[in-house]
This record gives C-alpha cells, sequence and structure tokens, in this order.
C-alpha cells in the first residue's frame, strides 16, 4: 500500500510514524516545500521516499498537513491529480473554508475532511512523536460527503492508531475550538508579551518564573506560520472569544481595583469546576 | 532537632518531606487549623506529631506555610512565642507587608522572608511531594534584617534540599512576581471561565479540548483560599500586569478585526523568543 504524507512536520511527520507502527508493510513517500524537512524526514526514518507528483495518482492514501492557508489552496488541484480511488485526508484546524472549496468538486467523495486534535507547541519533522495520536479525539466533518468505502478504510485506519472518533458540522467545529484551541493560543502568546516587555529592563525576571509560568506560555513556542492563517480563517469566532475573554479580565481587574474580594475569591472557586473537566480530557504521556 | 511545620498543606507538606530526607534525625511536629489536614499529614508520615503551643519555644526552625492573610496576622504573635534561638521561616508568595509588619518587632532578627518558587495546582497534604523544591528558587528578602547564625542555618538546610538562593528587597519581588507567577494565574481563571460559560449551552466543547487548553488552564484549578489574599496583598502590581495584558489582548484582536495578518504573525514571532527564555526555567520532573 502507497501512502502519501504532503507535509513532513509535526502533524504529518507524527501520522507517519503510527502508520508505520499499524500498516508496516505500508509503502511511506512524502513531499513538502522545504527541501529540508524533507531530507530531515527522510534521515529520521519517517517516510520512505520523496514523492513525485506522478505518486500521488498511484497511492491509496494522502494525508494532507500544511498550514491550512496553503491546505485551501491546494486541496482543489490535489484532489484532481489523486487517483478515483484514493482516499485524501486533511488534518487543518479550521474546517468551514477547507469544506466549501471543495464542496463542489467532482472528487468530493475522495475526500475526508478531519481534525485530529494533537500536537506540541514544536513543528518540523525533528517534532515528529510516534503515538502522538493514540488516545486523542478525531473530528470528522461533513463525513456524508465521502465515499462509503473510503469512510471505512479511513475509520479503520484512524482505529488502529487509536483515536477516538467525534462527527460535527465546519460551522460548530470552528466556534467550539475557538474557544478550546485557539484563544488558549492568543491568551498564551500575549502572556509571553506582556512577560517579555516588562523583561526589557528588568532582565532578572525569569529567574522568578516557576512551573505555572512555564505551562501557561508554554503555547507562545507555536509558530506563527501555522497559527496565522489558523486565526485568519476562523477570524469571526476568534474575535467573539477573544471580546468574551478580555471582559472577564476587565471584570476581575474591577473587582480587584474595588477591593471585592468575596467576588474575587467566588471568580475562582467557580472556575475550579474545570478540574472535574480536565478530567475528562486525553492526555498524551509525553505531554502530560 | 524539633522542627515546626506550621501549614501541612502542599508548601509545608512538602517540606517536612524534604526535611526528612535532608535531616533523617529531625523531629517534625505539624500544626494545621484544618484538623483534617492534620491528621492527614500523620497518616501519610509527613510529620512525627501533632504540635501544641509549648512545641514552639522548643523548635530550632518553624517553617510559616498559611495563606499570605493568615501569614501577616500570625507572624507577629509567632515571633514572641518562639525561642531565643529560634529560626522562623515563611513561604509566602507576598513579601511586602508580611516584611512590614514584623520591621519593629523584637524578635525580628529570628525571622527570615522566604518565597520558594515551586507548587502545583493542587493543595493540602496529599498533594504534598518529595523533591518539589529541588532545583528551585528561592527568594530571599531583606536577608541583612536575620541574624547571621540564622542566616547560615537557613543557607545550608536550602543547599541540602538543592534550592537556588536569590536576594531581592520586597517591593522588586513582589512587582516581578506579579508578571511571572500572578498574571499567570489570573490569565488562566479568566480563560476556563470564558470556556466554562459557553460550555453551559454546548456541553460537547469540551470533548474538543487538547493538552495545549489543559496547559494553560492548569492553574485555574488552584485554590481561591490560597490566591484571594496574595492578589490583595499585591493588588496594586496586579492592576498594572492586567492593564498591561488586557492593552496587549486589545491590540492583537484589532489587528485582528483589521485584517493586519503581517502585524499578527510578527507579534507571535516576536514572542517566541520566549522558547529561549524558557530554557533557563528549572522544572520539577515530577511536572514538565
Amino acid at each position: 500500500m502507497k501512502i502519501g504524507i504532503i507535509g513532513v512536520g509535526l502533524i504529518g511527520g507524527s501520522f507517519a510514524r503510527d502508520l508505520k507502527r499499524v500498516l508496516p508493510d505500508a509503502e511511506i513517500f512524502g513531499m513538502d516545500n522545504n527541501p529540508d524537512h524533507l531530507k530531515t524526514a527522510l534521515e529520521l526514518g519517517i517516510i520512505d521516499s520523496a514523492g513525485k507528483g506522478s505518486s500521488l495518482a498511484e497511492a491509496e492514501i494522502v494525508f494532507l498537513a500544511i498550514p491550512v492557508d496553503a491546505a485551501v489552496r491546494e486541496l482543489p488541484s490535489l484532489l484532481n491529480t489523486v487517483g478515483d480511488e484514493t482516499l485524501v485526508i486533511d488534518a487543518g484546524s479550521t474546517k468551514s473554508l477547507i469544506c466549501a472549496v471543495v464542496s463542489n468538486h467532482p472528487k468530493r467523495r475522495n475526500f475526508m475532511a478531519c481534525h485530529p486534535i494533537a500536537g506540541t507547541e514544536f513543528s518540523g519533522p525533528r517534532a515528529a512523536l510516534e503515538g502522538l495520536y493514540e488516545g486523542k479525539t478525531n473530528i470528522i466533518c461533513e463525513v456524508e460527503k465521502t465515499a462509503f468505502k473510503l469512510q471505512e478504510k479511513a475509520l479503520d485506519l484512524f482505529s488502529r492508531i487509536g483515536m477516538r472518533i467525534r462527527y460535527m458540522n465546519p460551522e460548530a467545529h470552528d466556534k467550539h475550538i475557538a474557544y478550546v484551541s485557539h484563544l488558549s493560543h492568543i491568551s498564551s502568546f500575549m502572556l509571553g508579551k506582556t512577560v517579555i516587555e516588562k523583561e526589557k529592563n528588568e532582565r532578572d525576571i525569569f529567574d522568578m518564573a516557576g512551573s505555572g509560568f512555564e505551562s501557561t506560555v508554554r503555547l507562545a513556542k507555536s509558530s506563527p506560520a501555522m497559527w496565522t492563517p489558523i486565526f485568519e480563517q476562523n477570524r469571526e469566532n476568534v474575535l467573539e472569544t477573544l471580546r468574551e475573554y478580555i471582559q472577564n479580565l476587565e471584570a476581575f481587574r474591577k473587582k480587584l481595583a474595588d477591593d471585592d474580594m468575596e467576588g474575587i475569591y467566588r471568580e475562582m472557586e467557580d472556575t475550579n469546576k474545570i478540574r472535574e473537566i480536565l478530567k475528562g480530557i486525553p492526555l498524551n504521556k509525553k505531554e502530560a
């Protein structure tokens, strides 16, 4: 079985590593517009060969793991190029636009729109981890638009890799993911920015930082090339979550300014229920 | 050697566990206004006995690990009660007020104002971890006000436990810690609140949360009883950090609303230097 990985970074590379484990006979070729990444992926044994345009027609499965602006641009012509029986899976963090650009494509039934909720703050093939997807949620959008046989093939693969499946429409996906993923990244980036700005004059400040700071600011290490197009494609939802987040921060600040310490206590106590909620989130052992 | 731990929760309990390791002959008594915590600490072997008022006069070292409002209230009378040679160490996350309330105390020289930068989002004696303080920074304020022999004793103990020492004045401590600790907690609490508010109607949302959300929201599990008085005592600094943080979030939101994606990219790229900065932060293996 020939499998193509387009984009051999953290997401594509980790998927390739899991494929090698569950399908030891698969022949995995990689494609990447960064020749260094392709070379590294070959050296690390993540892929077996570098693919050519003609490889796509022969592939049984193609996994598209590139930034969401590039994915939206490339997917229609990719579908033109692949074989009639090829399954094309994407892994983008936004789903409305990608589903829209192929909605009338003659090969729409070859495509399955996915968002595996997995990753780390690192990027590139060296960041690829075997087992990254184990126990993680994979959100599939508009499943009914994928050919039934290709659905079966994809679900069998996801099940072997150990992913949990959830079905959602693209609009609901984009709205909810803005809260539990996109907002976290912005809050983390802006926290990092606020502290770095202060640090310009006060270099000692980071010597005082503990694991709490490290944890809240971890996502500020993430790739701008990956995240800028995500925020662009999900702008309306992200603007709304940011409005609500800023409003909550303003309200907290006002309570503190007014010396309403009972109010401050209650805000935190109410939010403590996140403890119970978080117990339900599957975590990769390597990241926990 | 008799050692007293006042407050046998996460901070006091972890300190007791490290003491047992580096001073196996020490007799550790605990005091806590929560009888359940005292009972649990005894059962877990964190302390050897429950202390009485009279125990304090005989103690060589007393470690005060209670919420900062209680610490400010209790420290003067604690100093009245301890022996002439007793070393009293606190572990509060704010340092200005506690230093101020004992500045003219006849036993000021028995006291060392400390802030070990260590902890987790959990609390109580069951959260106490051996090795929590290993490799962590301990900030000592107004060291010159502690008797020289007691300084020596404290530094020897901290060195055996494996802590790095930094000296600072209380005002600088409170200003800087607002950025690298207090602000992180508020950003995390408000992130949790924003998502929980949305979740009222959309229970599915947490099924979509990954380890990135878990990481940024981890501190929202923290104890309101511990954090409310910290924010109260460090109000001016926390208000200032919140003002700057909200301003940065507003600016990011405006860039996104204006479709200034180059600006968004640059904001994230500039903040990526947090990668280098974080490499310098010592992390507890158990939390990393």
